[in-house]
């Protein structure tokens, strides 16, 4: 077997060099890698000893092609951090290079296409976001962003989350790091099992759980089970997430709106209607905060066992809760109708995409070859830090300390919208991390979208209730108050008010009780 | 408002507690709910102080209902370590609880369903595994596990992984760890256009880049593209992957089987096919091993321009190269004809799910539609720890130390296979994870199937050839060397060649010279 096959670097190979003038050979290959853009500005070159022995050549070699190159200008070198391009060589043919491709990256490459036309931008939604992106206006940023769905990242417990990684490493075994069980690690599945059961009162053996990567992931696999085995349609919350809405949509389901009052879902509605499922979030509904009344959770357990539907429970942001008595998960009454799904987006991160599914048993099976098709099964390390964290009773302490300072920061939102705008009407402050905001009926008439974008010139982003209806209805502002502090929240409450009092001069501005 | 609601465990409310009898209130719903089993043996029960704290009563009333279940032997605690459930109780009305419910967690329910009857077994297929699964016969464990697919994970580098998890942690900014761009990170995606650019010649910016999780993520969205904008008929190597066939089939594509010789795909044959789409290996096709020859390189890339085909690339092994040229991707020839698809699989570990897909552009939004459908985009920490692996050169580093470790295990049992078992012959050997074994004309009529069930008695797992084919063919053995030390491979190759001599005496046993 011979020695040398070349480099992995511009898959140079000794085989195409010429018998003389290596060096001059070498210089070519890079600097043409530097003309097209293989080679970008900061790319590393390899270190010259590396080199030559992928290349089966004397150091020297490499050492005068770098030279030569460094000459050139086209690469650099400090020592300690290796030999990078510094920037592309001007060619005549091609449009002059300016200088600022010398200080970015990003736009190193004038002559070549840039961002794909559709680059999508980041996805804001409601309390699952999802497919569904604010209309334009509102994308830009504000001074102060009151988006509902957004936990507060900046308590994100790093130095617990890599204490636990340390000890995910240490004792994570091979087959751990290797192709696992789709469902996931059965070292979080057992976790997530006690977890759910003394929190939520979930009945779930740890088999019956898959791992998903975030919610998002628990409804693709859900919308493809329903869209093979059911005529597609599926009852969702009116208003409610829009996030989840555009989602199933995008798997082939007809989302068919139910509207919501004070009670949650109007569950008569699904009456007759042979809906063979229905989403909902009956714990802290979104948009509107309120729960679902226990009377109708009776009945909507009631209808599904009668006529065999499915329940997606998106047990969203349950964790926070401040002065309601706590309500179980609507699987823990009825396990075999009811599919549950959960994740740490609003207690660590969204960006961790670490979800839990837990559907009836006659699902499982094919939503376990849905989720081996889809991706083989979540990334495992983060799974053993989070069952880390659950063990330790660290991410239980850690909810504690971000209710707490979640409280405080409704308190404030709350306190200043009762001030400052008393005559409008504030529900789901019980629970979650946001608030919703409706007027009084002589404000029926209230364009929400339009007022949102007055609002939001005043620095405030909020989103418009009717940007989460299907169907036309009352107007109101969401207002998530989880990313700011007491004090900021204090401000938006005033500007909010100040803007809303001004757009409705006609209206009885302060009449002093609430109206709605 | 007021101050307490309630405690999440078990939904404790004190709204519902009785004015007086607080403590047997408290010990009969913790005793219900292990009964039930929503408390498991080893579950934890809340810090007294805490609970007290919940439910707005004095911590006397926690303690002593503790107490009062400590007495009962429900629940039991250490100093330091709090108090957890021991034991289910005795029900009467229930099947007696057997004593190994107390040492095991996961046989704490005899009396609940255990396992789905579908439960899924962990994956372990070839080259790229997916959704296909050994039969049954293989999956038991062996000795000496020469399935090939899977790298040495006892190499994963547990230690520069955390220190760059540390940086990643210390620098991610909060929007970092917030619903992020369904592409992926961005940091990221420049680090791979770089490393791909020079290690692959690949011609991407960071914007045509989507992180995925795994390649079969990536097939999973180009099988949901293919599906919805061309036949569904997809040529595929034979033989090939079997768990990339099967996974495309799950998506509702059609594979077409095309021949592999010593060149390759057999090109040709997709001549007047009118097939709109073709999925291979050409850097190492799985499993022969071979490299599509440069005319056929051209000559398909032809193809695909004149039909306007999809090229599939799956660069699964790239990185294991030993004695043979460099080859750049098909991808850096006709970025717009193909989608090159990789990941960190087989030079760090199978359970990061981590890889990349670079579309054609005329594919990227319906792709990053389809990624943000399936997930909203993938965990966000390991991307960036692996963004910081590749900045520092620590993923380099790592690829030549386990490439120098996996030449010495190649040469170990390519050796002993030439020396035990001259007549064979052996492919693949220049890269990659895994040989290739095939057998002279007179061993045409072998049933790889049947010898590899007789090697499987004899201690070592191997995969037949026939196993990864989709038409009969010649006869065959895929061996994986990369988990096994030169010794343990020298001893698969003796039992191996044991074995394979003595299931067909009538062949010329010893002829010496290579018959294939």
């Amino acid at each position: 077997m011979q020695a040398s096959g070349g480099a992995d670097f511009l898959q140079l190979s000794p085989r195409s060099a010429p018998a003389r003038g290596l060096t001059g050979w070498l210089a070519d290959a890079i600097r043409g890698a530097i003309i097209d853009g293989r080679l970008r500005v900061g790319a590393p070159l390899p270190a010259t000893r590396v080199l030559a022995d992928d290349l089966g050549v004397s150091r020297g070699v490499i050492v005068e092609a770098y030279q030569r190159l460094t000459q050139e200008g086209l690469v650099g070198g400090r020592p300690g951090a290796g030999t990078r391009v510094l920037r592309p060589p001007r060619v005549s043919a091609h449009a002059e290079v300016s200088e600022a491709a010398e200080v970015s990256v990003d736009d190193a490459e004038p002559g070549e296409a840039g961002s794909p036309t559709a680059s999508p931008g980041p996805v804001r939604a409601g309390g699952m976001p999802g497919p569904g992106e604010l209309p334009q206006r509102w994308r830009s940023q504000a001074e102060l962003d009151l988006s509902p769905g957004v936990p507060d990242l900046s308590g994100f417990p790093r130095g617990a989350w890599l204490r636990a990684e340390r000890m995910a490493l240490d004792r994570a075994s091979t087959a751990d790091l290797g192709y696992g069980d789709p469902r996931g690690s059965e070292l979080l599945r057992r976790e997530l099992a006690g977890w759910l059961a003394r929190a939520r009162g979930l009945r779930a053996d740890p088999d019956d759980i898959i791992v998903v990567t975030g919610v998002a992931q628990a409804l693709a696999l859900l919308g493809q089970w329903l869209k093979a085995n059911t005529d597609g349609r599926i009852a969702m919350e009116d208003p409610g997430s829009r996030g989840s809405r555009d989602q199933l949509a995008y798997w082939g389901l007809r989302p068919v709106p139910i509207p919501v009052d004070d009670e949650g879902l109007r569950v008569a509605d699904l009456a007759g209607s042979g809906l063979p499922a229905v989403m909902l979030t009956p714990a802290h509904q979104f948009p509107t905060g309120v729960a679902l009344a226990p009377v109708r959770r009776r009945r909507l357990l009631d209808w599904a066992a009668d006529t065999d539907a499915l329940v997606i429970e998106d047990d969203y942001d349950a964790e926070y809760r401040y002065d309601r008595a706590p309500v179980p998960a609507l699987q823990a009454s009825a396990p075999s109708q009811v599919a549950y799904t959960g994740s740490t987006s609003k207690t660590l991160a969204p960006g961790l995409r670490l979800g839990w599914l837990v559907p009836p048993r006659r699902l499982h099976a094919d939503l376990v070859a849905a989720k081996r098709a889809a991706d083989l099964g979540s990334p495992a390390l983060p799974q053993l830090v989070l069952a880390q964290l659950i063990a330790s009773g660290e991410l239980e302490r850690h909810i504690r300390l971000v209710r707490k300072r979640q409280r405080t920061r409704r308190d404030a939102l709350f306190g200043a919208l009762r001030e400052h705008l008393p005559e409008a009407r504030v529900r789901g402050v019980a629970a979650g991390l946001h608030l919703l905001v409706t007027f009084g009926e002589g404000d029926i008439a209230i364009d929400d979208a339009e007022l949102a974008d007055r609002i939001h010139r005043a620095g405030v982003l909020v989103h418009p209730l009717s940007w989460h209806r299907q169907r036309p209805g009352a107007p109101g502002l969401v207002l998530g108050y989880a990313v700011h502090t007491p004090d900021q929240l204090r401000e938006a409450a005033r500007r909010i008010a100040s803007v809303t009092r001004a757009a409705r001069p006609a209206a009885g501005v302060g009449t002093g009780g609430r109206l709605g």
